[in-house]
């Protein structure tokens, strides 16, 4: 098995993940082929929606004595003729809707090796919702041992072993940190269809997150049963790489037809509000007059058109770095699921959603209403300008909202101001305080909110304004003639520029970064185009490159060097395995398995220092995983080396 | 010209509107074809998009001497080769862009007339925003005259007189006041490209309210230069009709794709996020590589094919009453939106959208956001709150949210306090105050919101009960422990289902309905599925059933003479002319063109007393418009009757 992090945003994540047929990239979503019963045929589905993965009931197989016999023979590949890769459920969800079920545990799973299976799937114990804890701790305890036994007879066939837990958050975490202990390669998070058919969104989320914590990182997670789109961004968002679809053939059974916001009765539809090939084939008054099988036929196409194209557009989300856009527009189309993603809210989820979080971002951060304001980027934001900044003197000048960046917008009378008296400069902005020093830093520059914003983030970043001015002199800008004691007789020169590099590298790397890296004489290079702050050197070294996309720093070996000797560790350091040092020194990049260790603050996009075992400084790079999945995954890189340390 | 109205929701109509080239449903994308780059054949886009009617420019074919010529002889549209409906263009716009143009205003209408165009253009003077009041108020007396002498040359060519006044709003109120008195078919709403290009979308809401409050309305509205989905929903639900869309080819060329989210360049997306024939025929890279002009076409294609679905989303949520839901989901995308929004919160925008809005919907309202608690439904629904609901008793037993329908959720409760004093039963819903009495009345049973609200909701409905509790002795319900004074000794029989059903007939005809209908032996009929009120009678005489789906009140004659007795005129009329009076008697519905006056309170669905012009009562019935679109269109149903008035 081999599974590595291609892109990432949010807790989401594209990958790469490798079968013995075929490699197919994360997230997706299996169609489940029913044998008795192919609406679609599986090669038809690939050349059709690019279905890359498929999932079969082994079960169902197993009970039909002509399948049987016949899978035994041929395989399942060939038994619903399909050459990429196929996943076989157990069991699991019939003995869940019928009842108890006559096979075997570890019968179950040797069929699904013997007949080729390339994600087999051990017999769980479905966690009802509505189950007592100590039902649920007994169901854990028995799927656990099943899950044990599975593994010793999985050979090559890779093995998905199910979380559950119920609603039970604390048994869900321990269900889970068990599993990865297991030789398992893929993990379901399971006994959650009931949660979605009642629309409880909330729960949902509660039993992914905890889940997602103690399962091992570096294995795909599959959330079982999810075959509605309209739960699939916050889905991926929280960590899910596989969803599995009947739904595309159960709604159209049912004349229903699947949108990204919901589902809408064929019946009720005057018009079809859709794109898709089939809606733009047929008029609503068509379809309806189709005979029976092809309107089931047409509607589990366009419920497979809808499903694929919402998967493009989360990948898609991933990589532009909207994410969190995507799954706020689509909770504002349900209120159930408003309500779930004011789970994200409490802080234990916060600061666990921050560590996937990159530290900026490829687009602008857009508004969608008063979910934003507490994304985890800016519950980091804010958390860092109450920590990190330290540019703070006696008296603090605030300015309203304006354009950006501030700074520039607000020029003229900055420099009337500075003229006075050495102050803090600071707008309140709906994203909360924003120093002038700051401005051109992601999210502050980039992000576009409206004029008129809600009460609740207007009460959120009023809050930490309070918070980040306690006990500070307040003078509100209102116009030219602000006054301001006058602090000096004489005009005084304030070095904004020095002071724009430190608040930036202190955000950065951390208390006292600034003065590590400007411990000498400071030359500022600036674009000649645009007059921002290009490169930075101390003392002839280069030690920093500001980025022009979201005003933050790239580390170079010479401020590297600096931070290196300031930063105790394991402050910034990601830490190479010996074996693995003569390829960095040739300025090739870190992969995973060669981490030794690691500053477990760093954050993926994060700059950080390769260091060998006895924390010799090797080279600066840029991070790709957070500690927790450096440590964990075997394939991919985990660094991105810049540049690496000429011999002293 | 024939324009009548089919379906509504908003201040949005589905309408049919017909030329000598057909008839077209409304709202309604008109693309614009240039002749002198036909990227798609008009023929081809009618196969492939369905679309109904097409806009070329006149003034690009009276400038090209070949066309010129050729067209006189054989007309528009045989020279773009399509039978459908033509709407021509008249150089407005490229004056804007160039600069003064050399031509003749009327010769352009002359012209268009001349070569068969089925809706020609006044050549009307383009409101840049940039102008002054004085300059914009020059353009439209200029506007306006032209708007005049063209009337006179148009014989059967539809003319669209163009609405400006840039964004000085009461300019435009004024423009379309007086564009109004002339003979014109079609109106256009002009000078706000620039506002859309900039993303001033609440300036155009400002602009598109202010223009509809002055026109006719019974004439087709056309967002002029709007061919960006994202507004679509918005504008629709705010009373456009056409849209036009150069922005399909423009965009294409430009390797952008159009979404109803936004715009994106192909050159950003590894994944193309879309389900349309073209993004699921091609994979990003494949569509990157084509050569150039069939990259174009594709582009295009694709940018058609999510223009017409929003057409017929939009249409589709008229049809389920959900279209306020599709604005919100829209805008939750765009903070300028939002922004735009907003506007409709302030008390003349909710006053005038809430004449349009119908009295119900088929589907249950959904919480989308912040804006949901501003819609002009819920604006209603509380001013009749705060006036017509006089069932109200010293003290009032407040009940937190719960299941819907309340009353039913507290029953065990309800009957022990009511045996102990008579009160006033009252849910903090997220909505405002629910009395028990009307908890089966949309929109109070028929909504979905989350159970945690944002703050402004939280606010605005806290608002509302103040005002609405004003004065009165609240008890908070906690528990079935609550205690309540006793007010009379022995056990009392309260009749709730006279309080519910008064309740319901205040809150629908008005005050004093309940005393006019309810004075006399009152016999109360129930479903015996359901166990809810159907139907009424009065001394033996059916005046009211109650429909289960939105716990209103359909008349029946015998309430309907109860109420003509009662409510001094014109309240709850629709005044028929004479020569009507016979079809009226005979039980035929009423058309628009024979309503002589009406009830300035009536909206679209209430129950309204059909009389003649002596304001005898003929029928009873249920309006489909509102006064002024009464009073205004010449085609099409304005009451629905029910049931007439026998001879006494």
């Amino acid at each position: 098995m081999k599974f590595e992090i291609k892109g990432r945003d949010a807790a989401g994540r594209i990958c790469k993940f490798t079968t013995k047929h075929g490699t197919v990239t994360t997230p997706n979503l299996m169609p489940v082929i029913n044998p008795n019963k192919i609406l679609i045929s599986p090669k038809e589905m690939k050349k059709i929606f690019g279905t890359e993965m498929v999932i079969t009931n082994s079960y169902i197989i197993n009970k039909h004595k002509e399948y049987k016999e016949k899978v035994l023979k041929i395989g399942v590949h060939r038994l619903i003729d399909f050459d990429g890769p196929i996943m076989t459920d157990s069991g699991t969800f019939q003995s869940y809707v019928y009842g108890d079920i006559d096979i075997d545990p570890i019968e179950i799973v040797k069929f699904q090796r013997d007949i080729g299976s390339d994600v087999g799937t051990v017999l769980d114990v479905f966690g009802k919702p509505d189950q007592t804890k100590k039902e649920a701790e007994h169901g854990i305890k028995e799927t656990i041992k099943r899950s044990k036994k599975s593994a010793s007879e999985k050979d090559d066939m890779l093995l998905a072993c199910t979380v559950q837990g119920s609603i039970y958050l604390d048994l869900r975490v321990k269900c889970a940190k068990e599993l990865s202990k297991i030789d398992a390669d893929f993990y379901p998070i399971g006994g959650v269809v009931p949660l979605m058919e009642n629309q409880r969104y909330s729960d949902l989320v509660g039993c992914i997150i905890s889940s997602k914590r103690g399962l091992d990182p570096s294995k795909p997670v599959h959330l079982f049963g999810a075959g509605h789109p309209l739960i699939f961004p916050l889905a991926v968002a929280l960590g899910c790489d596989f969803f599995d679809s009947s739904a595309y053939a159960k709604y159209a059974n049912d004349r229903r037809m699947i949108f990204p916001w919901g589902t809408e009765r064929l019946d009720d539809l005057n018009e079809l509000p859709c794109c898709c090939p089939v809606c733009t084939k047929f008029t609503a008054s068509e379809l309806k007059k189709l005979e029976k099988s092809d309107l089931i036929l047409q509607l589990a196409k366009h419920n497979l058109y809808i499903s694929f194209a919402e998967i493009k557009k989360i990948r898609s989300a991933i990589s532009e770095g909207n994410l969190w856009e995507l799954v706020e527009r689509r909770a504002n189309s349900n209120p159930f699921l408003l309500d779930a993603l004011k789970e994200l809210r409490n802080t234990e989820n916060k600061i666990w959603l921050e560590k996937f979080e990159p530290i900026s971002k490829n687009k602008a951060l857009f508004y969608t209403g008063d979910h934003t304001i507490h994304r985890p980027i800016i519950y980091r934001t804010h958390k860092r300008l109450l920590n990190r900044y330290e540019q703070l003197f006696d008296t603090t000048v605030i300015f309203p909202e304006g354009n950006k960046p501030y700074s520039t917008y607000y020029s003229p009378y900055v420099k009337e101001i500075l003229k006075k008296k050495n102050v803090n400069l600071l707008v309140h902005s709906h994203l909360g305080p924003v120093p002038f020093e700051l401005d051109e830093m992601y999210p502050f520059a980039q992000s576009v909110f409206p004029k008129n914003i809600d009460k609740e983030t207007d009460e959120e970043s009023r809050k930490i304004i309070d918070e980040f001015l306690l006990g500070r002199k307040i003078i509100l800008w209102k116009d030219s003639r602000t006054s301001l004691e006058t602090d000096v007789s004489e005009e005084r020169k304030i070095d904004m520029d020095l002071r724009r590099i430190s608040a930036v590298t202190d955000m950065q790397f951390g208390n006292g970064a600034s003065k590590a890296l400007f411990n000498g004489k400071i030359k500022i290079v600036k674009s000649k185009k645009t007059g921002k702050i290009r490169n930075i050197y101390c003392d002839r070294n280069h030690i920093l490159s500001m980025r022009a996309s979201d005003g933050m720093f790239t580390l170079k070996i010479g401020g590297a060097c600096f931070l290196h000797d300031f930063f105790k560790y394991p402050k910034l350091r990601v830490v190479i395995r010996e074996v693995a040092v003569p390829f960095i020194k040739e300025g090739k990049s870190v992969f995973a398995k060669f981490v030794e260790d690691c500053d477990s603050a760093l954050i993926p996009l994060d700059e950080c220092l390769i260091v060998n075992e006895k924390d010799n400084l090797l080279a600066v790079g840029r991070c790709l995983l957070n500690k927790s999945e450096m440590l964990s995954f075997n394939y991919g890189l985990a660094v991105k080396t810049r540049e690496i340390k000429k011999r002293s």
